[in-house]
């Protein structure tokens, strides 16, 4: 747990969507990949639209998606208040309004029980609680083997959520009967887009995302291959066309439909 | 229900794995597509070992199987004795040892509680009841929209398995969720085989495989292209050559590893 503020010299600046977001991040701690960045792409909403992140870390999911879709109610729910604090202060950095609750998912505080959003978005931790290494780190530990089941965070997102809004999570396919069996429950028209890492590759991850009260089957889209070519041959970026567009040029990353 | 038995002349004969295996199939009622043959040529048998087939209808899982892996012992549940009796008809007929039991998925018979498998097969119906249209047929109707939650034939499955045996489903795509969430109960080292009808297309049939015992983490595999092409162009069979060899050669279908 990150209780305390990061001090000066324990952070970094990181540039996202080809340096339209520039982000503060732990030195040490939890960095953001690409992520958080495909989750933001990938999110529907549209300008005057709420959209709530679940454990949304130093914030670079809200951020991207603030800067691509101008005019959105941001606001973020994050544990640990040194992660919430970065959170305030790149979402200002970007020019961006937006609001970070201190909270658990588990235990979601007062202040958020009286609110609906249009679209929830999550970038759950990575590893189940049995298969964790320890991590140098706290924060970075929490952030990626937190102890909370994938079922609290849908059902969270989904009490939170307007009718017809949108869930999008991203996550490792490792969890995906999980992640699957958690949305069943409580959303529907799921849809699940898997990320290859290349062409005819296994994916690695995959982006999941329910609608509640949608009532359409469940769809598994073709792969979204993330790099060109057969294997990585020379230095620098390898991204296929769409990714590119989405993680340096601040392009959406629509469903198929 | 399909209490009793097909007369001689509402019965057809189809050919699979090109003509290796001959089938009698009711004319009007449940007739099988390709999906029993990808199931039959994804099971990972060998010869020597037990496997049991939940809701084998005429049994083209059983035949096919059978007739690729010699030296199997077969086994299938069905709860139509008019289907039953053709399953035992067309093992007969194509030189292969099997039994059927009759008996129903969610009240399995006394017969066998006491064996066990070293492999499970299902293709179970593809529609959920709320959704299911009338069918004039009432064996095609259960056959198409039974009742039975996965759950439960996922459930039966496990319980008759062998520590380490493998239990594979073919199913429609959006009951995935559904599925997933059942095996993941019950099953472990889960695997989802996607089938897209073409290249970049969306998969609309999936196999999944689970093992009792297994430990590994959840993988989703790159699906495989059922058809070559963008499209059908011209008369006749388009199949890949692995889905071609697998339909009409009697050859294995592996899940990737």
């Amino acid at each position: 747990m990150r209780d305390e503020p990061f001090a000066a010299d324990a952070l970094v600046k990181n540039a996202f969507l080809g340096g339209r977001v520039q982000l503060w991040q732990p030195r040490d701690g939890y960095r953001a990949g690409i992520d958080p960045v495909l989750l933001a792409a990938s999110v529907p909403a549209r300008t005057g639209e709420r959209v709530l992140e679940l454990g949304c870390g130093a914030g670079p999911a809200l951020c991207c998606l603030g800067v691509r879709v101008p005019g959105l109610s941001l606001t973020g729910l994050e544990i640990q208040p040194g992660y919430a604090a970065l959170a305030r202060r790149n979402l200002a950095g970007n020019g961006l309004e937006g609001e970070v609750i201190d909270g658990d998912i588990a235990a979601p505080p007062e202040a958020l029980k009286s609110r609906d959003f249009h679209h929830v978005i999550a970038n759950p931790p990575y590893f189940e609680e049995a298969r964790r290494s320890a991590a140098p780190d706290e924060g970075r530990e929490l952030a990626l083997a937190g102890p909370v089941a994938l079922s609290v965070w849908v059902g969270l997102a989904a009490r939170r959520l307007r009718y017809r809004g949108s869930v999008t999570v991203i996550q490792r396919v490792e969890r995906l009967p999980e992640l699957l069996g958690a949305m069943q429950e409580c959303l529907g028209a799921l849809e699940v887009w898997p990320l290859a890492p290349r062409a005819g590759r296994a994916p690695r991850l995959i982006l999941a995302r329910g609608r509640k009260g949608g009532r359409a089957a469940f769809r598994l889209h073709p792969p979204l291959v993330l790099h060109a070519g057969a294997a990585h041959i020379e230095d620098g970026e390898d991204y296929t066309d769409v990714v590119r567009a989405a993680l340096r040029e601040g392009q959406p990353l629509n469903f198929p439909t």
